[in-house]
């Protein structure tokens, strides 16, 4: 096997164990691998059409990498031996070339800027993914609040009983919430999709090199602006992770109410059982493991948002190996933030929702009390604050009948309702919920008819947000074709 | 004093001190009390246009609430026997206008929509704040970097002397990574700009609200698209809070360089005494605090990030008391990185660079030894990564003349760069810092004609976001204008 | 007014305010000064004591001290001019008593030292105030579990009714926990209580002071070993963060059961009127904001704590500014800790538990499953697995009576139950809740003999660790005692 | 292959692998695999000694259970259908035994208890491997010191030149503070060493089990108190991380040291190639990597500690399936801590000091000017404010001699030290950092005398921990060794 190049003339070489892999990044190496011969390729013909590379190594190396993108990178060059996968491609190579040859494929760049370059399309790769991914969810909730517009529940405050709401209405503010997630994946993509490519150790290179092409090449929007900036900066890691990790305190929020609605008390909401586990000793046991396991997602992925915020801080200028130690939390964040999209998603398109007991309970709990009040203020004169003390009373007192509530009034304000025309049925439509919540049509409220109009409007967002995520991908997808293309022109 | 009505039909109210406190947001509440007054004014002219409130009470609670807006909101309204300021509010107003007309303002609405707003509010002023600070350390930076296009300096990865670069090349590429912190904070803003108001508990409400009216008064471009959404959600808390972490993780780098730079090793900096202290002990002591200080405001502000994240974890829909706790960090972090902003644009501003010890240190540490394997490989035909052991190891053994070289070449690679035709004059111009600078002109590049334009095309960039937040903040003034003149014109 | 003396010498002062504000800890130095005076003490008697300081000095000195130490330090040695307390206190006294003497006592000492040792002082009394609160929240657990050793509720796992246990055994968990995070406040105040007087500025003095003796009449065990450890070190501060942080991780468990018992659903507790807050808008809310406000507290801790390790994170030796910034998160997390703990014990002291509908719901969800396959094991010689399959099954068809078990025992395992011997008697008796928690009397189970000696022993524990805990509280208060008598002895 | 027996009852299992994937611990759970092969041993041991099992189950199990011990667990029982290794090695031994056998093992546990007693048997492990491991960096860092007691180099505040000190004193710092590492990973093994097992899902079980005995053969403290808290606590996993975060921040600090002072401007150490990179671009580079992602490593721990918080908070009662998703990160994070301690170790044994370079930093940057300002004070009476305030002065002036130094002090003080008696000499010797050092002999100061007690002092200390880990480490390999004597006894 080749030895490490990389540290032949500089050090002497009698690393540890220990050591070589606590240096190593080898394993997180696998991640950026595929990406890695893509750039090598997108390089190389640059040095060539530039002239900085002779025709026939050129053609020598495009070669081996055309093998290397058809047949994976070979297994050699994963040995920890090597710093990197980098170092381990470039000893292969030149086993494969020679070095008069393999040893011109790292002219006019450096691993700091080769290694940034390989993250950002892998990272493009991801949001890409999380942006179809929350699509996706979002698809889900959109399609089971359109079947559920009329299924009344009771909305919670402090997991109390508080107001009468509807699934759909549920549903919806989720999906609300998503599409800003998608959003800050969008902002993130286009914020990321620059090339560091030609930045080289940091301080660009004497080479005549021509960044536009490779940028091109490799589906970047532009090269990046400073090559000291190119090759620093990881701020666009802790967005991600950041973008991930509130997406997963949102959907956190949903798992925990799924584990909530499952419980035996609760009953909103059967899981389906692929979604969940029993008991290896209660055998009477179907928990809702995959909810709990993704509520857990938001430890998981605050916890690399910390570890990458924590390893930047205060590093100067330029390329500082601490970095190498943030890569893998950048994969692992993003990873736990798209397999809950992924699992989430399926759970929700399998669950069954109890419409009956939810029914039941959108009248407990003096649910519909605040509709009571407002009833006594728009038709009956009363302050509100008013009404919604004497309600609060009879509550305390324990019912909201006319007798109670006249009782009630008396003695926090010394009013009679009845006097004001108040009446049994008159309390009764008040608290039904259907009619509490037909009621409650304002822009965003929870009637049928508001969120059936919500749900259309927001599938034309979806769409469009679904066409936007497909265009980036279809464009990254024709970069990838046509840079193959180039190589194999070259090495014909 | 009034007491809190809000308790008073439902709860008795025995509270101890402690639990009182505890429970008790006034601290945290001042932050939002101005704004408050705002949306007071906002819904009761909605109120009134929409007929909900008859015209008497409206007038009457206009009148105490431009007194609120002109004079502040009166001290005893702060008390902690109230919940919160919403509360004690309520409480002064029926005290002035009595309860037939004090209790009606909060008609259709809640605390819960009414909070939401008003931290919207009191937020998009501070990403105003944090846009435009940005864009006052991106000028400093830009100037700084203008002066200083010929300033050699020793570039560094791994805090060694890697390659020559200069001054603005440095500066530059901190510039173009607060240009991206712009550009998150741009996002958050056009995110958050949504308005809560008329979300009321989380199911909106049944009296005939106009949203759109509130929320144009407000200076929002639209209402929230679902009400449970608009009372729960804080991903805009996450989102603002980890957009400073990032910026912070980014400044305290450039802290911690000019922390460095301002050792008696380095001298590359000499802060202005205003940005220093000295020692209670040691008098020769300049020690340069604000930049130590900032460094740790990464620390201050990762942490409200992770307040923030692990308070939303897991919480159920729709409002929780949870949330009261969240604001806090939010102010605390934000304020912490726009006073970090403000502090660094001065220190960067008001220091002295000390060109001459940054030009002498520029040639050392064979920080040129790259642009010499280049020109093996350009000139004499060398493969890269030959050329590369063979520099390596001439450092190694102690010197890059001619002798060295060729004894290096000879034992990594058997060859001899004399016969090649290398000599000691084009060792001595490929040593030469400047020469290797000038060359350096890739896109993104350090040589002077590409950091020159450079500080051109950013200064363009620095315009047009200078001109976008100057556009949002002139809106939001001109809303503000606009609802008083409203207000006014009801209270006349 | 004195101006900041210290900058005198070295640096020429035109600092706007927003430095001065940013530079200062004034703010958090309220929460040191009372133990400032303590030190400013301790150490003036060890100058007198060892002759560094001359008796005139050192009794007009003491005069002032003893004056700041009644009538607390004046309010103009908190003005912001000053960088800190210690700044300020000092201008102060030279104003009293004049330059000559009161430019002496900051000799053989550094504000390096004098704030660490003061940090240690006050985060030892707050370690000492966590010590007694979690002892007073173990009383409270310990007390209502004693009261409930009978009272039989079905035990969750994953929120799904499990297996039946009692309140009793459900507390006595917590207040296990709770003794854990005891112990570690009491490893923390062992590693803490060494004093850091005597450092200077990290490299100790050449004036011959006496480091024992200030240790001791300032309560601590002994000086710390290391003198530029003893100004750089701030794990002690991470360590209480910490343990803080694990204890509101267990406290925000107990908070979210009491949410979740106190729900419509679920009912099992009454939380007091006074540590529950109602709606401003819905009127018979009766929420557990004091729940929901203390499970937040884990998010403000855990932020701290974040705060703290990443300010230390790569920081030099010796001391470095960036240390101000991390003491007032200190007190942060370590305050909302301690209100947690009193406001729970008040919480869970005034609170009703309905033992009734617990019992009622201990039967439900087949929770005693697991029971009614172990008597098929123990009785009827099954294997585990094989039980637990057949009761699994039984279930999953809707109940647990002799037919459907028979049916599930032929469906799994070809088997008959009914000639094995079962009868619906046998079954009934398995799955009677009383039965299954009577026969758990393992070591820690729930069995009421179990729990009722489980009380007993956790007693002992109790008041053991009450004795521990105020014997260093009575050290404290006689170390101070001691100090105030020596101190009135020299003024004398 | 054997399918997961433990859904067999419940549950319909056709889930995708992405949901497979998601609920597997399969990655995670090969690290206490082999623990878990112990447990059940010990399980099974007293589970035949209370008669719950038979005799020839017994045996047949206890055989197959030696198999696994001698041979590792067979690969099979690794397959993801299988929700975790318990679930796998159970179909194993089925498979192995027949279920009226294999089936048998499980009684009178659970999951709940067995992962709980693996986890922390496991920990206990890496708890002593940390122990050790910081023992011996201490063990370097002593002997290093004690070579060094008369190496002088500058002191740094601020990263400024402060005073001067030695070698010994500052790394005599680093193992103070490491030594309180160790306390606490003792305190934590002390707190962790309870068994769970027994617990069994979290209500202990109906048979008659004898928790002391397994806690025995597992070399467990005792049982865990409460079988509630024993499946349900994870605080000690919290606490294990907080400690390895606390450590790796120290840690990070001599890590920016080394860097730093490797640098080219400092030059105060050479790491040994081993420890160090090299640039794939530039050839003379030598960086100090090791360092570098060591110091990276304080965001690895705190990132996983931020995880394990984040999952804990508000999980009610008792086990829910977030706390797997918790156990990575434990790994995670005393992994990284781990191998910080080894790499550091050596790191530190094989690095050069250069101490020629050294001395000569120690005199510069006005270090000794403390040492002067006191010396006016102890020997010409000023007070230490007013000398204080005249070398601070003389130092803006630019120098220390006698005539600038008589020039501040009438500028300031009016006052003369030529008449005081201040001459030439006395100034010089003043200055000479040698002499500075050698007065600084309180406890804890640099002065030779001093350091050379301590590395005295310090290094019976650590030969009392090496003791006490030593023998934490003997008694778990005797337990072991007595378990597995015991379990081939019963196989026999």
């Amino acid at each position: 096997m080749q030895r490490d190049l990389v540290r032949r003339g500089r050090l002497s070489d009698d690393r540890t164990g220990e050591v070589m892999h606590f240096l190593s990044s080898m394993t997180a190496d696998r991640e950026i691998a595929d990406m890695d011969v893509l750039v090598d390729m997108a390089h190389l013909l640059m040095l060539s059409r530039q002239g900085i590379i002779d025709r026939e190594a050129a053609v020598a190396l495009m070669r081996a990498l055309l093998g290397f993108y058809r047949d994976g990178i070979p297994a050699e060059a994963y040995d920890e031996q090597f710093e990197d996968i980098h170092a381990g491609k470039e000893a292969v190579l030149i086993g494969q070339v020679g070095e008069a040859f393999g040893g011109r494929l790292h002219m006019a760049r450096s691993r700091n800027d080769e290694v940034a370059t390989c993250i950002r399309m892998r990272l493009r790769r991801e949001l890409i993914a999380l942006m179809e991914e929350t699509c996706t969810l979002r698809g889900v909730l959109l399609e089971t609040a359109a079947a559920h517009l009329h299924t009344i529940m009771p909305g919670f405050t402090h997991l109390q009983h508080a107001q009468p709401t509807t699934l759909a209405h549920h549903l919806l503010a989720y999906e609300q919430a998503l599409s800003r997630d998608f959003a800050r994946f969008a902002d993130a993509y286009a914020r990321l999709n620059e090339c560091p490519l030609g930045a080289a150790a940091f301080a660009s290179t004497g080479f005549p090199i021509d960044r536009e092409y490779t940028a091109r090449l490799l589906g970047f929007d532009r090269p990046m602006g400073n090559s000291m900036d190119a090759v620093s900066a990881r701020d666009f890691a802790i967005e991600a992770l950041a973008d991930c990790a509130t997406m997963t305190a949102t959907t956190s929020r949903l798992c925990e109410e799924m584990i909530i609605w499952s419980t035996a008390f609760v009953r909103f909401v059967t899981l389906a059982d692929d979604y969940s586990s029993t008991s290896s000793i209660m055998p009477q046991k179907k928990n809702p493991d995959t909810a709990e396991i993704m509520r857990a997602k938001t430890g998981t992925v605050a916890g690399a948002l910390v570890s990458a915020l924590t390893i930047t801080k205060g590093l100067p200028m330029s390329y500082n190996r601490d970095l190498q130690e943030l890569t893998p939390h950048l994969w692992h964040g993003i990873g736990a933030a798209e397999e809950s999209l992924v699992v989430l998603a399926g759970m929700i398109r399998t669950a069954t929702f109890n419409t009956e007991k939810m029914a039941e309970e959108a009248g407990k709990g003096f649910s519909t009390a605040t509709e009571l009040a407002d009833v006594m203020v728009r038709e009956f004169g009363l302050p509100f604050r008013t009404a919604h003390s004497i309600v609060g009373r009879a509550v305390k007192m324990g019912a909201l009948d006319l007798d109670t509530l006249e009782a009630a009034a008396e003695e926090v304000a010394g009013l009679s309702l009845r006097e004001r025309g108040l009446t049994p049925e008159r309390i009764a439509s008040a608290l039904d919920p259907a009619v509490s919540v037909a009621e409650r049509s304002a822009v965003g409220g929870p009637a049928p008819a508001e969120t059936g109009r919500a749900c259309i409007g927001r599938k034309e967002y979806l769409t469009a947000d679904r066409t936007r995520v497909a265009s980036l991908k279809k464009a990254q997808e024709a970069a990838v074709t046509e840079l193959i293309a180039e190589a194999e022109r070259l090495a014909a």
